[in-house]
């Protein structure tokens, strides 16, 4: 029992990620979208959308892996909102933390192998981990697209700006960009960012 | 683009999933857990417990894309209290209708495999979807535990009840049902269900 009793402890810890609220809504609105059905959200998306990673023989399970898991650091710290850039790079040194802590509740194998999926993703320099970072990108768009109220635009984003933020997808997968610049066009259409 | 907008339209048929309520809570009791978040930690679990499955080789990406989707149905009936039997035995051609459509929404060759991957994990005679399930009637002991107030059992579940739902996740894992009964024997403890 050794073993089970620190993944049980971790798997109880993992309540916590369904209540760090994100910056999109629900549909219907009532409350945030939050970073654990996020994270199931992401994970539909790599097996549905695996055909168009932008490169052959990515390993599906490690992606599903890696977006299973790259959010739980914010148990610690919350979400940070994309575009504030002071913010993020504060977050840096959080998030190394809070997943030191917290993948340090595992089995020490299984902390290890968490630990250094996390970091992959972070550094997005694997395949797996460019598809899953374009998938990350990708879902906050259609989300915010079909939950958010027309004319909203509380952070005044212009479409200059989302496309800057968003255009890293382009040279990972070019069938996911052209979803992506649909949603960013329909969304400038629906006033959700300026047209500029 | 053919395949890739059946594929963005299933994606957006998702964001359902995220409101429909299940019937524990959430830490903090604000809220209903919902059937997104709950496929999520499942699928957190069957990466954490896969040497605990009851059997080698089990291969875990399939067992990943059946929690994945193993609620999707729920889109259309809403999730049925466990131990409702009339509503349980109503749902189950409701659940079937529910997939022809959800499922229906992609493209031919994704709808089968995602339709046979259900239909799998709803039999459960495979040992991805034993595995599977047993882990889907884990989660709300574990759920409930540490998130219902102490003393509320308004459904009156007894001990006795509770460990006969759960007693099929005996032959499929000893250690999962070790797990199992220590999270009974401490809700009960709690005042969650009578201790009969």
């Amino acid at each position: 029992m050794k073993n089970i009793s620190g993944q049980i402890e971790f798997l109880l810890e993992l309540e916590k990620l369904k209540v760090v609220s994100r910056f999109n809504r629900v549909i219907g609105g009532a409350r945030a979208e939050n970073s654990a059905e996020h994270s199931w959200h992401l994970a539909m998306m790599a097996v549905l959308l695996i055909d168009h990673s932008g490169i052959d023989g990515v390993d599906l399970l490690k992606v599903l892996k890696m977006l299973l898991i790259h959010d739980i650091v914010e148990i610690d710290n919350g979400d940070v909102f994309l575009y504030d850039e002071a913010q993020r790079e504060h977050a840096v040194s959080a998030e190394q933390l809070a997943a030191e802590r917290i993948f340090g509740i595992l089995p020490q194998e299984q902390a290890g192998e968490l630990m250094a999926l996390w970091q992959e993703f972070e550094a997005r320099t694997s395949p797996e981990a460019r598809f899953a970072a374009s998938l990350d990108a990708l879902q906050p768009l259609m989300n915010h697209l079909i939950t958010c109220e027309p004319n909203v635009n509380a952070a005044q984003l212009t479409r200059t700006k989302v496309l800057a933020k968003k255009a890293f997808i382009q040279d990972i997968s070019p069938a996911l960009w052209e979803v992506a610049t649909h949603f960013i066009d329909r969304s400038v259409e629906k006033g959700l960012y300026h047209d500029c």
